[in-house]
């Protein structure tokens, strides 16, 4: 059994933005109670996590490792069409995950403690983004 | 057809640890012959990864390119909570995976003649660490 | 129902290469029109991406990016068996994907506007890399 249904959300610019409700939303009106559920962002500038959901300066400190690691503006880059903030976001993108497949159980993502799932926004502008949520199993 | 376990690691504090007979065993036991089988770790500290398995100096140097990329005690972490090892882990779990979906082919995963599934412990003292192991297919 | 199908590509060394058209020309053949495709590596010196596919030179800075982060010949490493590009491809692998999962909708892959599918060598020399390709779905 392959349920299949489109999400989107508008982003308020550069950082991580939980979604775990809604993925369980979707999970349990699926019908499916034992399974799996593949999240799929449909874009290059945005991607996945699973991260800590209690302290939210993890988070902050995660864009200040990202800012080092694929630093805005680097004069490096060749790509800049969008500004700044364009080649940077397609590298933070390519770090971390497009695709994420999460371990579902009696009709739920099953999730430590301390998980969050996170959509992460790399552009700094505010974007409309859209993920593909595959849920299958029994 | 889906079959779901957990299974536990105690780990022996940061490094990464072969798992790959701990899978099979499970791949064997589900009675699944072809399908995928999806491994998540229930914990943001900890990661999985597939990596080379024939010269421990590749983990060993995997440390080295870790600890640049995420160094532990870096002054501009604002959290600090549990030391200076704390946010490292949290960076490194999400430069890696805390999902990882493996093709299984004749009752167990099929890898590369070099790869092996390891589990990847970021904090610096032993931890407890579940995951779960989600078998689908034939 | 689930069709495994292994691919096969020769590398022109370090860089990405599309197999978008390789991958849905599989998806198409399986007969599965709903569902997941997963794509792994058998290797551990090349990786899987999610790409923006219209400019090539974000995939050059991507290669900017990956050499600050796992510098070919650094002297910290300790496994140089194979050259200076030996270790930093180990590293590239573990920093990028060697899974991936994409929905299946109507028979091939959904992908954004801008988005591609990469196999990408981190090895300077050509090399050949194969690929298990396992659809599932309805």
């Amino acid at each position: 059994m392959v349920v299949q249904k489109s999400i989107s959300f508008r982003t308020s610019g550069r950082g991580s933005h939980e979604i775990t409700s809604d993925v369980n939303q979707l999970v349990s009106a699926s019908g499916i109670t034992q399974g799996i559920c593949n999240l799929f962002v449909l874009h290059t500038s945005a991607s996945l996590m699973v991260c800590e959901n209690a302290d939210p300066d993890v988070r902050r400190d995660l864009e200040t490792v990202m800012q080092r690691l694929a630093p805005d503006g680097d004069p490096a880059y060749i790509h800049t069409t969008e500004g700044p903030d364009d080649m940077a976001a397609h590298a933070r993108t390519v770090l971390t995950d497009s695709s994420l497949s999460l371990p579902v159980q009696q009709g739920r993502c099953i999730l430590g403690t301390w998980q969050g799932i996170y959509l992460w926004e790399h552009r700094t502008h505010p974007q409309q983004r859209k993920l593909m949520v595959t849920i299958y199993g029994e």
